[in-house]
């Protein structure tokens, strides 16, 4: 069934009120696109979030909680504010750890503490604790659900227990086994459990090499480590070693997505992660004026160099002819270098010591380009200023390529060396650098090759 | 223990040749960390492969497997190369399908036969066929190793199976419900099976809503599924609709990395994804060359928009001045746009048919941006020119940042409306087709406001 027709069909659910066809339709479709199809509804105006409230509250317990969990954070919220306290309540208690604190955290705050005062005591607590980790954090993503088990209980017991807790818990293929101060002190998973022999002890199946994280570290170390050790979940720690939650496998993927937006928009000068469609026009300004304005007064130094050579110019007119050719063609092999370093720094590809090899290599990559550049552009020179400009703009592209390519590469090491994010070293960014530098070289090299006073 | 401490420990290691001290060690260290390092003692030339394989012969047969696995697969092909066939073949049975599949595939054709030949007839069947599969299809990633059940089958003998199973699979904690002509009716968790009472089919149990992909699509179609809905493993079809495999979620946060490496080069100009370090020099010139000399020739429409406002130019050199900071701006401002939006669609955040909506958007934000920049720059063109330059380099300023932002962000959607990638309007492009509109409108406001004849 398409996209299409599964908007098509909510709406006619959304005409019928049926609640039996509703149930129907939701077990036999898969709830993560009708909750694309809800936000593409609302977006075209065809319902309205009290509309998507009453064929919600159509809907079974455990559908609505896995539905509200697909929602974007902005829909949950509204949604959530046309519920009865009680709905909410009901729901929130249902709901993933780290789904429900991130929605609570978004409310209105007479309603969080409506939801707050209403809720059991336990919840509460728990809900207070994650949404108290800085944003961007570990904290702000783990969930608190995850199943513990004691290193001398046996394997008999512990699937047991596990299949106690397994309707409710996040993850049931993963347990950790603590001590007493609940401190980690090794892993089993449910295949190993089922692979033991029912009364070996967990201490002797489990795993005492663990990869964990600290609840303060930022989140894309954790989805790093989770992809690099191919883990189903990571366990976080406080200060003090206490397990304290788990980062699923799931949510790493998405702060994988999320860290890449912010790493792209970071290359293109934009300080913004977030849904494109959903930003303001004066966010969006705000997010893209920094980098544009600043890189306005770092082009006074190009204007700079050509005021200083302006007599030239005026003798050579040609000379302009090749000026946008020139800069550009040094500030785009730049971005290419500053873009492949910058990427390859963020996924640990290459490392901080290996910038004098990757120097090495990109002179003599930058030097073939920089051949075969010349080679185009001295026809160009020839066909437009005789033999003279020919010269000189193939021995300026040569220069302003091989230039171009060394700062592109080493702004980001020069960035990592200083702890700034080597993706500062944005596309526009190296080519204003390069264009600076290309000005300076073209005109120079220019007064060398045709012999020309320079005014000082 | 950090990477450094593992590889000081591996050279020790490498010095005792004491076998049990090698197999502790590595139980008691993650081998993915073990892999890093064996990478980093070549490359720096503390070992060789050779060496490598020494070290490896004394492991325990699951460690060789695991840290195998880990390794990239040129350093897999090498020391490949280095085993005896009876430990190759040996190894190759017991490696994941995938990965083996992979390995084998990049041997020497003398040694891919001898292994293929020797390798037991189920085996050779399953390697032959995954390796039919195109590079970059969901076929080339997925493996042949899953668990299937019957609609028939009771929880108990279902479990009974997986447990069977356990040890060999590459997951059980999903398995796949299949009819006889292996056609994939619905899946069933191990949970779901913990969950349910023993003498209940699994037909009663078992999800009807499958999502799945075709062996012949795009591997990142794949990922963004397991992504989308949460899921362990993705089943396979063929053209029959019969299951012939799954990707696990571990592939897909590979497949995902990948995906953004080629995708961030590409807007870079860049057609490359892999590791940069590894990457030949001449490999990386013919990557980064077509683009740059392509544009260099594009950039010709620049330089004759500046030859046909020669004689302004030789009358008013002050224009010159401000050439490369009024070219630039629109193209800062059009890469970011760009950027942006090529990003928003790779994501799917905004579709083709937002073009007009977010055309609205761009058309106020790049307003903004304009009005901020031309004050900006109105200051430096007052002291550098005077009144008339000042009005014309903000008038200019203006224009180009609405006409660069506007051919940003709608040539992505051009080249999606054109089926081609729109990550191909990389900064570079954008940049040069800014560039030579730049030229253009900077020179014509001028000859306007300065009221100036224009050479024919």
């Amino acid at each position: 069934m398409t996209f299409y027709n599964i908007s098509q069909e909510l709406m006619s659910l959304h005409i019928s009120q049926n609640q039996s066809a509703v149930q129907r339709f939701l077990a036999s479709h898969p709830l993560a696109d009708c909750a694309e199809a809800f936000v593409a509804l609302i977006d075209d105006q065809q319902l309205n979030v009290l509309e998507v409230r009453d064929l919600f509250r159509l809907m079974t317990p455990e559908s609505q909680i896995t539905l509200l969990e697909y929602l974007p954070l902005t829909l949950q919220t509204n949604l959530a504010e046309y519920l009865d306290i009680t709905e909410l309540v009901q729901l929130t208690q249902n709901m993933a750890h780290d789904e429900r604190a991130d929605l609570i955290a978004t409310l209105s705050i007479p309603l969080q503490q409506q939801v707050l005062s209403t809720i059991e005591h336990e919840h509460r607590v728990d809900i207070e604790q994650l949404t108290s980790y800085p944003q961007s954090s570990v904290g702000a993503i783990m969930t608190s659900d995850f199943a513990t088990l004691a290193m001398n209980s046996t394997v008999e017991d512990a699937i047991k227990q596990l299949k106690h807790i397994a309707r409710d818990s996040e993850t049931i293929y993963q347990a950790y086994v603590v001590d007493v101060q609940e401190c980690l002190q090794g892993t089993v998973s449910l295949r190993d459990l089922i692979l033991a022999k029912p009364l070996q002890t967990i201490s002797e199946i489990m795993t005492r090499v663990c990869i964990f994280v600290r609840v303060e570290e930022a989140q894309h170390i954790a989805s790093q480590a989770i992809r690099k050790y191919d883990l189903l979940a990571l366990p976080v720690l406080d200060i003090n070693n206490r397990l304290i939650g788990i980062v699923t496998y799931d949510d790493a993927m998405d702060v994988a997505e999320e860290h890449v937006d912010r790493h792209i928009h970071k290359t293109a000068a934009v300080n913004y992660s977030g849904n494109l469609k959903d930003a303001s026009i004066t966010l969006m300004y705000r997010k893209r004026v920094f980098w544009l304005v600043l890189l306005v007064f770092g082009n006074i130094f190009s204007g700079a160099g050509i005021a200083h050579f302006e007599d030239m110019i005026e003798s050579y007119i040609a000379l302009v002819f090749f000026l946008p050719l020139l800069i550009d063609s040094g500030g785009n092999a730049g971005s290419q270098s500053a873009t492949l370093m910058v990427r390859a720094l963020a996924t640990g590809d290459i490392i901080a010591k290996d910038w004098a090899k990757m120097l090495g290599k990109e002179l003599m990559i930058a030097a073939l380009l920089g051949i075969t550049m010349a080679l185009a552009v001295s026809f160009l020179g020839f066909w437009r200023g005789g033999y003279d400009i020919a010269l000189v703009v193939a021995v300026t592209m040569q220069i302003v390529v091989l230039v171009g390519s060394v700062v592109g590469m080493s702004l980001p090491f020069l960035l990592n060396k200083m702890k700034l994010d080597p993706a500062s070293a944005s596309a526009p960014l190296v080519t204003s650098i390069a264009d600076a530098l290309g000005v300076l070289i073209y005109f120079s090299v220019a007064s060398l090759i045709l012999d020309m006073p320079v005014s000082i």
